[in-house]
């Protein structure tokens, strides 16, 4: 009988359910589930409005859809021969819940506080925590680019404590929704290493950032420390299915469920690399970039190094860039403006225009901050600009313009990563993710980049890699692996598709390189505060 | 029996007749005639192709647009009633033609030369003679902010000399189109004081620029002295309706037709503006300013400044922006991509959704060199910039954004105007053009320059201008009239739209114009090189 691993992958829009075989790598079965609320950006399901750059889901959302998909698996394949559980989250996506795991929102004197729900990764509006902590430059931001980021943990909480001060000191616990889900399967308050590594500055040496530092912010921050538990490892088990889910599934009580994974981050050995030098790229609407390596190194503008925060091991090096599919869908969105017209039909067609325009025929030269820039600089103040427009100008030459920008964005990454001396030079990208798919995106960012891509077909590399931690949960005993090596070396992905640079190419991108990083420091490194400015006065 | 005076107008894509009652202002009939071959950028009709930033029109085109306009006058007038006729046109617009006024593009052996045929005032690819004559820094260019432009007579004789000299050397005339009209209808080669003043470089003391500076830039270059003839004053008499003319037309022999002027320049007679202080703004795919004065000044950055050039008795100054309605155009064109949509429509859409978005609220701020800049910068190398983009930009904010820029470009424009400390105040501007009928770019106008506007409510001022120079040539003694305040006093426009500046939007744009400015200084006033090394890239 075959033997398979679930994989739950909880993305921005929706969660979505994959089923490897734990012998061959095959994939038995796969199920999307949207979430009923989205992401809420204008307002609660009651109409309680939230501000600008405010990100929001509901709690509920998961479980929905957690049970919806568990359910499939048991009717695809058997509830005997499921080994294991594995899932992945977008991070940093955090709620305030109570000390028995109820999520505030869920109260009702707390359902109409929009502190008290889940803030999305790309909730946007701790910019000014964020900007305060940085000032303070703490030592614990050494490893993560000395600057931590309005998307992350500090932030967000110091938001809900200064906007909302009965939240915060309501919130036994303020926790990643991807541990939360755990916690909900399990009964088992079980924090993974990863999240708390890379979303909240947690080192195994240190701990989170002390209680005495943040009390600098504001006096009652301190109290953060109380509504963090201590992580666990990625690759173990965080503890049994509960009789309860066990119920609602119809899957075996005590079935092995992973300790949580950040959902780019999974995509590594979805991609079957646990080894150095080779870079993988999630490309969706963000990016997100990871390497391993045997070292440790400080590097500027990383987003986070964790040890064993991927895999058992190995220093994880993280970097991103927030805005690549979502800022070529701005462009794909204001283009349909006037039509409603399909977003896909669109897509198409500027990918083929944009095929036969060759590298800085456009005349145009972008900077990629359609939502500030993670990796170099960690602002989520700065935003996008394009220099060089004409009445000649076409919606393909800005597509490519665009596409370029990003490409120069990520080869600017694979530049900040090599700057660190002790990490291994970067041979290959492996990429996956919605961007994946586009031949023309892929060639130019292999032209841009002047290395070899290996572009997966796989729609899945996030949620494979959660059914990889899921055997790994399972370990031999349980029908799974009690090694990384092992587990990689049965349920890898098959098909790559290579992208090679063509000299010509990736000489004039060169040039056009070199004007990137001009405006880059213009407009980003202390040539002017102008975005800053604009900022202030966006509504 | 009321007396009629015929203002001929040729515009862009189409010629247009006005009839202006010359007691009292009233408009007797207006029609509208495109011209066949309209601007060929790709082709000439023949398949030949043209390079980029190429822009030609074919001479037939006037002269069958001519014939019918007058038809059409005389059929909504009769004959008799018409006291005389004036022209303007579009400039530098200018055409190679032999001795007898044939152009060369209607010789066989030069039907298939691009340089034979007439170049639009928007034919841009002579930017390359044109940085070469500045860079002599000749002392005639001391009343045009020490620039000549691409898109005028020198640089796009040199671009004819350089790349087709038997074109050049064929050609016993280079003259601008709206001189050649005048040529065929009177039989009289009668150039003038205006196309020359602001568009070859003519002066009344010193005339055209010197053979001997001409040489230092091709050594066939000083033959150009032999193919320009010495202009006449405007507001006079060019001559008589010849006895072919009058043959096509029905209307009479000997009919006196004024010497020809600039479209934007008829505007300002055409507005009833005839003293300084009132500064008057074409506003239609460019902006074309006017303002008079008693005194001559040297002001850099300004396009030209010529006696009796506009109105005699008179300084008048010109500035520029190459790009307003065409920057605008350019944007619905973008957004229609996708659907073909109708560009009123979307127009009407952006209009009214960017009315309501307050200043800065989009956090952009735009540079307008969707043409290049004519004013302060006179170069056409430069592009578009737009900065502050996020995924959550809607269009309608880039419209405002891009309305904003071209308002800034104005503001500017007005403060290097009164750099020149020897120009009258500014009190008071006065518009007219296709995007003087949009209340929201109006009021952004005036909130930008802080200055009331008074928006003309008539599509046909430069028309109306032209028939005041009809009149001005029939003189009293044929039912015209001598002076300009004459005609004036009589042949005005009733109805203007009022738009004050409103004082809170008026200091927010204060700030926003900061950063404009700081924008133009870096990208255009030596902070970078980017914009010519992308223009060099573009294909």
């Amino acid at each position: 009988m075959s033997r398979f691993a679930v994989g739950l992958d909880f993305g921005t829009e929706s969660a979505r359910l994959v089923l490897v075989d734990v012998e061959s790598g095959v994939e038995a079965a796969t199920v999307i589930d949207p979430y009923p609320h989205g992401v809420m950006t204008r307002a609660l399901p009651d109409g309680t409005p939230l501000g600008p750059d405010w990100a929001l889901q509901h709690p509920a959302d998961y479980l929905t859809a957690t049970e919806r998909l568990l359910v499939e698996a048991k009717k695809a394949v058997g509830a005997d021969s499921i080994v294991g559980i594995g899932l992945d989250f977008t991070a940093c996506t955090i709620l305030p819940a109570a000390r028995d795991g109820t999520p505030l929102c869920l109260r009702p004197e707390f359902a109409r506080r929009p502190h008290a729900y889940v803030k999305l990764w790309k909730h946007h509006a701790a910019q000014a925590q964020a900007d305060r902590i940085n000032a303070m430059r703490p030592e614990f931001l050494d490893l993560y680019g000395r600057r931590t980021s309005s998307e992350w943990l500090h932030a967000k909480s110091l938001q809900i404590l200064e906007e909302a001060p009965d939240v915060f000191e309501a919130a036994d616990r303020i926790i990643e929704a991807g541990d939360w889900v755990v916690w909900q399967l399990t009964g088992r308050e079980v924090r993974s290493v990863c999240q708390a590594g890379y979303k909240a500055h947690w080192q195994p040496e240190s701990g989170y950032p002390p209680a005495s530092l943040l009390g600098e912010l504001h006096p009652k921050f301190p109290a953060l420390a109380t509504k963090l538990v201590p992580p666990r490892p990625v690759g173990t088990r965080a503890g049994g299915l509960t009789a309860g889910w066990a119920d609602r599934t119809g899957l075996p009580e005590g079935l092995p469920v992973a300790v949580a994974v950040i959902d780019a981050h999974a995509a590594l050995p979805g991609l079957g690399v646990g080894d150095p030098s080779r870079l993988v790229m999630v490309m969706g609407t963000s990016t997100c970039h990871l390497l391993l390596s045997r070292h440790k190194v400080a590097i500027p503008g990383i987003s986070g190094v964790v040890r064993d925060g991927v895999l058992p091991g190995l220093f994880a090096y993280e970097a991103g860039q927030p805005a690549t599919g979502d800022a070529l869908e701005w462009w794909v969105r204001t283009l349909a403006w006037s039509s409603d017209g399909a977003g896909d039909v669109l897509f198409q067609r500027l990918n083929r225009e944009a095929a036969s325009i060759p590298p800085g025929a456009g005349g145009l030269v972008a900077l990629d901050w359609w939502n500030g820039s993670r990796t170099p600089l960690v602002n989520a103040d700065l935003a996008g600009v394009i220099a060089g427009l004409t009445v000649g100008t076409s919606p393909a030459q800005v597509y490519r313009g665009m596409v370029e920008s990003t490409a120069y964005g990520t080869r600017q990454v694979i530049e900040v990563f090599e700057s660190g001396r002790s990490v291994e030079p970067v041979t290959e990208l492996r990429v996956c993710g919605g961007l994946s798919r586009s031949p023309t995106v892929m060639q130019i960012y292999a032209d841009v980049t002047g290395r070899t891509l290996h572009a997966s077909a796989t729609p899945h590399a996030s949620a494979r890699g959660a059914a990889v931690y899921g055997a790994l949960a399972a370990g031999r005993a349980s029908g799974g692996y009690d090694t990384t090596e092992d587990a990689l070396a049965h349920m890898r992905v098959a098909d790559f598709t290579e992208y090679r640079p063509d000299p010509a190419a990736r000489e004039l991108y060169a040039a056009l390189y070199g004007m990137y990083r001009e405006l880059h420091q213009h407009f980003g490194e202390g040539g002017t505060v102008l975005m800053r400015r604009l900022k202030e006065l966006r509504v």
